[in-house]
């Protein structure tokens, strides 16, 4: 019996009531069930339905199901950019966007800021001939969020046909996003969702199917089983192009029912208490910093720390309490940690962990 | 609870243990667990080790986890043809993988015979430019299999470069390949593997990385991050590159571990007796008619009827005694049933299918 609560900013903690549904599902033998039944499109509809209630997405929003947000990457530089894209770059994540699109062939242009730095918006410039401006609304390995006003500044910046893609895949529900203001949105399950992983979810809207029609009709290679027209004709049939992962997308429905009973205001109020008493405890610590230094820049959902311990001790003396934080991301494993603060970790597991942090000052 | 036993073609029955490895991996938390840490190694090694086990895999073959088989269908044409595929088609599975490298911008071409009808080696001219030879050992839409003696007597009939992979969606673990006569194989977990949905597993050989390899460097964009060569850096680490179904890759090396210790040997014999019993029947059931006529195309694992009562009518009679089998694939719905043989259905199971089968013979 493992009693460790993952603190890891995903695979995380699971949703609570997870476990439950895993159960029902089985009982079910949701396992079994043909992708092209009714039961699916049921399922299907739900996951749907209660996704775009809890994001409250406005119509003009497709929602597809794929494998993850690693996929999306590569799905969106296929369906979306004939030559150019441009890119928002500061962290492991951003970065790997930026250099997807060079191996599929396309122009990437990029703006980087250094690790664990938020973007000014006065200094950066969209080329004219950016067709998808790349942003990150929270960088997992490194912290710095863009806040949501500042993405919905983009559209005024960039080209008017460009298409404003979004980054949310550790922080989503916790944005407020105006949808209007953006194109695409897309996430990943074992993020802020608490599920287990192996499922991406990508938001467009018809502004994204229009251009990959257009590419589609100029002859241009859109990809094959996962193009965006593929998806969307799948997609009205409560139904997806390949055998999906069925059970997380029931699982998806079943946390998004119980997600929108607490409510998203709710849900946002309590990831906001619970980051606000992480950076107070980072903010009077003498062994750990916030890595991001502005504020706003300060992810709310992943919230890294410079740490004087290393992170594997920080984690050796977690252990004796069944916790665990993520270490850094690559050459800061050692050197940071990562808290996630998704809407699985409850205030009393967040203050327990403060509590056994706090208890490494003495021994420092 | 439904406790109804599944014969469809996949998403089928699960493998019995599964409930059981599913909440032991609650209980160790293992969606929980980071994709890059030695506990997912550990999972991942497992897993592969066990299929190397099961298949009798040789050594020049690498294992890659991927979303599922229709994905497996857009990377080898990405990996691994620059120009021109050859495709046997003979049903709506063979038929996508040959239309996907035409979406895909490669000259296809293909030797297709009706739906339910095997392949004639003797009529088959494998062209002298094809670089992949696409072969479909269980067509799963119409219960048309290749015999694995067939299968291996392409390489004589294929330019020495060309790479021979093979569909083998729904019947593995069943046939035994000489693998040293193929290139690929490929297969989805939730068909004789018994597991839910969501994890296709492609086997290669050092010609199909030689191949993706030499496209590469003479500068054709062979995909982004699941191209052969970035699949198989992480693999030699136990990794994948984006997070994964780590659930499902637990549950499949869990699988192997029970499926390893009845032996492959025992699981083929009791796939031939339980397919020599269903084929027993069939020939002398009044309603139901083998769609495959010659024996030695008919499939063991995936097992197509003629039906003279509608597909939906058998199903209606079968829910009363919680049974249910495929309908028939797209045209054939009502006309055509398919009954799973893999290694989840017992033989009891299969009994009491066709006892209730025989039931209509009076009603008919």
């Amino acid at each position: 019996m493992n009693n460790k609560v993952y603190f890891t900013p995903g695979p995380s903690e699971l949703y609570p009531t997870v476990p439950q549904h895993l159960q029902e599902a089985m009982a079910q033998k949701i396992g079994s069930i043909s992708h092209r039944s009714k039961q699916f499109q049921e399922i299907y509809a739900s996951a749907e339905s209660g996704l775009r209630e809890l994001l409250q997405l406005p119509d003009e929003y497709e929602v597809f199901f794929v494998s993850s947000a690693t996929e999306v990457w590569e799905r969106a530089m296929q369906n979306n950019v004939r030559r150019e894209s441009f890119h928002l770059v500061n962290g492991s994540f951003s970065k790997r966007f930026y250099e997807m699109a060079q191996e599929l062939g396309r122009e990437a242009q990029q703006h980087e800021v250094p690790f664990s730095q938020g973007f000014e918006l006065e200094s950066i410039h969209v080329p004219e001939t950016a067709e998808l401006v790349a942003l990150i609304q929270n960088e997992t390995s490194s912290g710095a969020c863009l806040p949501v006003e500042d993405i919905s500044r983009f559209r005024g910046k960039s080209p008017a046909d460009a298409l404003i893609y979004v980054d949310a895949v550790s922080s989503l529900p916790y944005p407020a996003f105006d949808y209007s203001k953006v194109d695409s949105v897309y996430f990943s399950v074992q993020k802020c969702f608490g599920l287990p992983a192996g499922l991406g979810v990508w938001l467009v809207n018809d502004r994204c199917m229009a251009k990959a029609r257009d590419m589609q009709e100029s002859g241009i290679s859109i990809g094959s089983y996962h193009t965006l027209p593929s998806l969307q004709e799948k997609a009205l049939q409560n139904q997806t192009v390949e055998t999906p992962n069925v059970l997380n997308i029931y699982l998806l429905g079943k946390v998004l029912e119980d997600m929108n009973r607490i409510g998203i205001a709710t849900i946002r109020q309590e990831t906001e208490a619970k980051a606000a008493a992480v950076y107070a405890f980072l903010e009077q610590s003498s062994i750990f910093l916030p890595a991001v230094q502005k504020p706003e820049h300060c992810s709310k959902t992943t919230i890294v720390a410079n740490t004087t311990i290393p992170a594997s001790e920080v984690n050796k003396h977690l252990a004796k309490y069944d916790l665990q934080v993520g270490s850094g991301y690559g050459k800061y494993k050692e050197s940071q940690i990562r808290i996630a603060n998704f809407p699985a970790h409850t205030m009393e597991q967040v203050k327990k962990l403060l509590e056994k942090l706090r208890e490494l000052e003495g021994l420092a």
